[in-house]
């Protein structure tokens, strides 16, 4: 499967014919006698040639959409699963996706952005880093839309969002129904709008409530479990400790689930995202979900039916009570 | 963001100008007088058109890479990381990577070749189904390297493997080692070569502990989770039931997982794949893992360095003890 591509000048040479008369036949262009087009095909026949369908499509104007993907990391349960939200709706119009992670590096998410847009691919879906997008404004013609997250200094965009104030809501919620109190927040970059709309309905909660919010509870830029793993420990090492947690992502849950595995307290704890082993777990994780086919479909409606004025999509979340959220306080 | 392209035709309405000048000014085409040149470069810039990179790339006859990779599913674990390695691999070269995920249709994986390579991407990655795939060879100047699973119906093919009868023989040795005989496997479709070269390794090791092959201890066919754990229950109900499991995949070791959460019996298992949350269970998942950046690197290598001889990588696996392989059987 790794023979070289054959030329049109491969071609010509073994037609014994100009390049010109070859170009003219794979073109269908007129003045051709029927002698050179015939000797032309068999040398196409033979060597395997076929034209360069893409520089065929573009001479030709016609579009095959490719989607260009922009996330943090691929190989994250939530972005993959996004991927194949998208790719599932792409597919209902044919199109194709093309992917990229900036991983911890959000300059690289530009890079990927203008090597996209380098190879034609100018319809973007992006879930933006906590970087400024006001670089995007300036490259005409590109359409993106913006997935779980609104970009910072682009005043005109599509976006899809999840309700997240009101999943940040949910789970606080939840957890104070229990009895609970002292409810520790362990979060991620809050210059994300998601995670910083995620601690918003935890701290409304938490005052309407009239627990208060405790900001010695409250844990920002947890990126990782393991991170997320040595912060609960910290906590729970408080001589007033949370007997509750609310993780703002999935890394942040596993990061919990890790940290009591080797402790001895039975904190209870609410995810925000589902993942594919929560409900294996004893107890199953409690966690606040949504369609991720809802936010990679909407996307993609957006992304092909563009419209003069910005659209925000809100996806619903739902709370899927397993067990961990539904522990009860130490009693005193 | 969603602003309609503005087109060549529009550049040439606000300069006042023909589409031939447009045309020369945006290729650097001489014969364009200053002047001209001046109102067509303002259009330009006060529309945002920006030209068609990927038509002039075509016409300038350069190289921008895009690999295709075409899998079960993205959503899947294996495949998300096997994605993210490629991507990673891939980046060096500067290229980007389409995916396309053909599910539990193979007939979707030739239309995904063909719908790839009429966009000019001729470069894939194809983690193959179980189908025939003598058609691609039909395509003159494809390149295509296969990964996890060799292709039917090709006789020259790049391929990079895990090294599949080593990883059945070691975890099948692993609970022989621990007294185990009665070891069930629950496995995927054996017309994978993949899943076939796991039992193979499975069988030979039972052969020459001189436990036998027990065939009413393996399952076959198993492609999701609940369908393994359902073949679990059923085999622990046996009058001479397994003592130990062997699962060729993670979605198998998942099901066993889940399936045991609702059973007295504590029997070993194995399974092949490493997961994101393998260790964080209890006890601990024992796995045969590999690296699977070897995996996306070694497919991005060959796929880069054309042969005219077939070659065939394969990537090493290791034994993981995290607790569950390490279970004895009952006492009698």
């Amino acid at each position: 499967m790794t023979a070289r591509k054959p030329t049109m000048e491969d071609v010509a040479r073994k037609a014994g014919v100009s390049l010109k008369t070859v170009s003219r036949v794979v073109n269908q262009e007129p003045h051709v006698s029927p002698v050179l087009q015939r000797r032309v095909q068999e040398a196409i026949s033979a060597l395997g040639f076929r034209r360069n369908e893409a520089a065929a499509r573009l001479a030709r104007g016609a579009t095959m959409l490719t989607i260009g993907l922009i996330m943090e990391n691929i190989s994250n349960e939530f972005y993959s699963r996004l991927a194949k939200s998208v790719e599932a709706a792409a597919a209902d119009h044919e199109a194709l996706v093309v992917f990229g992670s900036y991983e911890e590096r959000p300059e690289r998410e530009r890079m990927l952005v203008e090597s996209m847009y380098a190879r034609g691919v100018d319809s973007l879906i992006i879930v933006p880093s906590a970087a400024d997008h006001g670089w995007l404004a300036e490259h005409g013609g590109l359409t993106a839309v913006f997935v779980d997250r609104v970009p910072h200094g682009l005043e005109r965009a599509d976006v899809v969002l999840l309700d997240d104030v009101r999943g940040g809501r949910m789970a606080t919620e939840h957890l104070l129904a229990r009895g609970h109190r002292r409810i520790a927040l362990i979060s991620d970059d809050e210059a994300l709008s998601s995670v910083h709309a995620r601690a918003t309905g935890y701290r409304a909660a938490l005052r309407e409530a009239g627990a208060g919010v405790d900001e010695s509870l409250v844990v920002r830029g947890v990126f990782d479990p393991w991170r997320a793993g040595h912060e609960v420990a910290r906590l729970l090492e408080l001589d007033d400790p949370p007997t509750a947690f609310f993780a703002t992502n999935n890394r942040a849950a596993i990061g919990i689930i890790q940290a009591l595995r080797e402790r001895p307290e039975r904190p209870a704890y609410v995810g925000f995202d589902d993942f594919a082993l929560a409900d294996v777990f004893n107890p199953g994780v409690t966690v606040v979900r949504y369609d991720v086919t809802r936010l990679g479909r909407s996307a993609v409606d957006l992304l092909l039916s563009p419209s003069d004025t910005p659209r925000r999509v809100k996806v619903p979340v739902e709370l899927v009570a397993r067990g961990s959220g539904e522990l009860p306080p130490p009693a005193r």
